[in-house]
């Protein structure tokens, strides 16, 4: 359960960019470790929802150092007795509620090595008493920049937790069920493209893979630039799942479609 | 006057995320010191009304280390002859236009120091001809970069100033009248939380307190878990002040009070 | 063709701030460069329309320190056989895609010198083999890091190319056209000013210049402050080009001006 912190430590929050929310979790983490490289992951995960936190978290953390802290706050229970859950997983340590938020991550991880953090160390570290409110600030913040400064060695932050003892996530994993694969939209980006969590792995054996969203089929392709504008495709995207796009536009617009909708994938006849 | 710069800034404007506005005040301070670590504290403050961002650097400074430097912009007067002044607060030092914008911080702070940034001394820096407009850039980003890199001492920018000389607040500081708290809207957060500027240590004494937003009631609770969702309470929040929230939902939105309205807060009588 | 790099990266991108798009980025940029010291120039660009990403930078980018590379990404043709080109201008090297993007960066600079990426220089860089759809984690930020941290000479990534052959702009540049300057709407900002590509410089001589947009004349002013609240006004901004506003209110919510309208700068006759 060694941890070789290489200084840099990513936020995933729902705070958006309103206040100084992320910003004061920021200097709480500058004070105590003063050459943190604090990279913002995203903060515009949907407001309460965990699972799209943990999602993006499963889907990024590869392209940062080994060594990384990432730090996901998605926490509708901050101040009730949830605990906080340290996990390592391939050289990345992530520090989160234990609200289902890693779920996604350790689905199917099980060398993963997860520990909730014992309210004694945390006193240890000599930070103010926290906030009802805003453990992100008064909590997370402290212990994430204590582990990324190498001065917190990770068993030692409280006791060991089964994965089996992990709040579940509020997701189900997709699965293959026969010939098909069933899915979960999990969040729209910018360009309005619809995020599904289904895993382009789960496609194989498949010659002409079709996802079906609300009643409508969209024929995967490999790039947007193969369907004219204003086209609606689907493709296994950069960060390896299937989402449904509209070439040039937004298919979110579009479409209409819900975070949670059912998504189903299947060969389609060979023409 | 010593202040002791540890290589922080923080920078607090209403230019939002579009164009390169904050980049390019960023740039202009790693050009003269490379070593900067600057952070955004928030740039979404409501535009051309100085009262949210001072509201937002009172209350979030303490969480950045001693020695940062914060720079304050929201500046409507750009371009006439408004002044710029630092103030220095807790080992704290704020750069920011005479606009009011420093107001909150320095309200009940008789202990500040403020200065004027001499235009010569602004000269001497060997910067470009500021550009009638984007002061931020041009003076703000150049005069933080050589106060956080200590190459220039604070007392050798400009004359002293006297509290009462600096222009006033754009709202009144909240207020005991009787048993009642007066305060004031500031702004809403992403969770659509409304925040007031009414500090949670004015209630001493109340038993039950409950707050008055537009002709409703709100009793205050500690934490947003301890209502239903989708139920409206009010809380002293993180940041010390009264904030009316709806749990897991948007109280903004349900609740459509504007920037600038009254609150009362009020100890409710025994059931 | 010698470049200094300082170690400071900029980004600017259309990924806007959903999703780790942009982190992921800076993620494989900090696993190869950690000394990086990357800043975001802006990733709220028009989606799909490179012209605003190269107008943002050609205005911003002298306010960073020689020896900055800056990464331009919106990249409607990812994933088909489009260029990869690296320019260096003034100090500064500037990598994009060869979709016009960098067009009004080198515009009137004959002396800028351009190469394009060879694949088989990026295959030696020992990336994992891009996706499809997201060159700029996969592609742009490794090679990007590798120039930042001066493992990579300018020169030795790929084959000269002459200004000429690169693809032109999606906008023209503007022009005098006899005592007229004919200009084009860029984009909007957070305040709502309509920011033209009109650079001051070719109002040369005119005494009393004004702005005609969709059949309405703006009086060019010297500041926002010279004009009352919620009254147009014109102005040479703080990057140096014409822009329409209204002052303390949105010009672009009043007039409602599109992207790529025409504008239209002459000299009123003296009164």
């Amino acid at each position: 359960m060694a941890f070789q912190p290489c200084g840099v430590l990513t936020l995933t929050t729902d705070f958006g960019h309103k206040g100084p929310y992320v910003a004061s979790m920021k200097g709480v983490m500058l004070t105590r470790f003063p050459a943190a490289r604090i990279v913002d992951l995203t903060h515009e995960t949907s407001v309460h929802w965990p699972a799209e936190a943990g999602f993006w978290l499963r889907r990024a953390y590869p392209y940062f150092p080994r060594g990384t802290v990432h730090v996901g706050v998605v926490d509708p229970g901050v101040g009730t007795g949830r605990r906080i859950v340290a996990a390592l997983l391939d050289d990345h340590l992530f520090l989160a509620p234990d609200n289902g938020l890693l779920a996604p991550l350790l689905a199917d991880r099980p060398t993963a090595q997860v520990v909730a953090l014992d309210p004694k160390i945390f006193a240890s570290l000599g930070a103010t008493a926290p906030s009802a409110t805003f453990h992100g600030r008064d909590i997370f913040a402290p212990v994430a920049a204590e582990l990324a400064a190498g001065r917190l060695p990770l068993p030692s932050i409280g006791p060991r937790v089964e994965l089996d003892e992990l709040v579940p996530s509020w997701v189900d994993e997709p699965q293959r069920v026969g010939a098909e694969v069933h899915g979960t939209v999990i969040t729209f980006d910018h360009f309005g493209n619809i995020i599904t969590n289904i895993d382009g792995a789960l496609l194989g054996g498949m010659q002409r893979p079709v996802a079906r969203l609300a009643g409508q089929d969209f024929v995967l392709r490999r790039t947007y630039a193969e369907s004219a504008p204003g086209e609606y495709l689907a493709l296994v995207n950069s960060f390896g799942v299937v989402e449904i796009a509209c070439a040039e536009a937004s298919a979110h617009e579009g479409l209409g479609a819900e975070r949670g909708a059912p998504v189903i994938v299947r060969d389609a006849p060979s023409p």
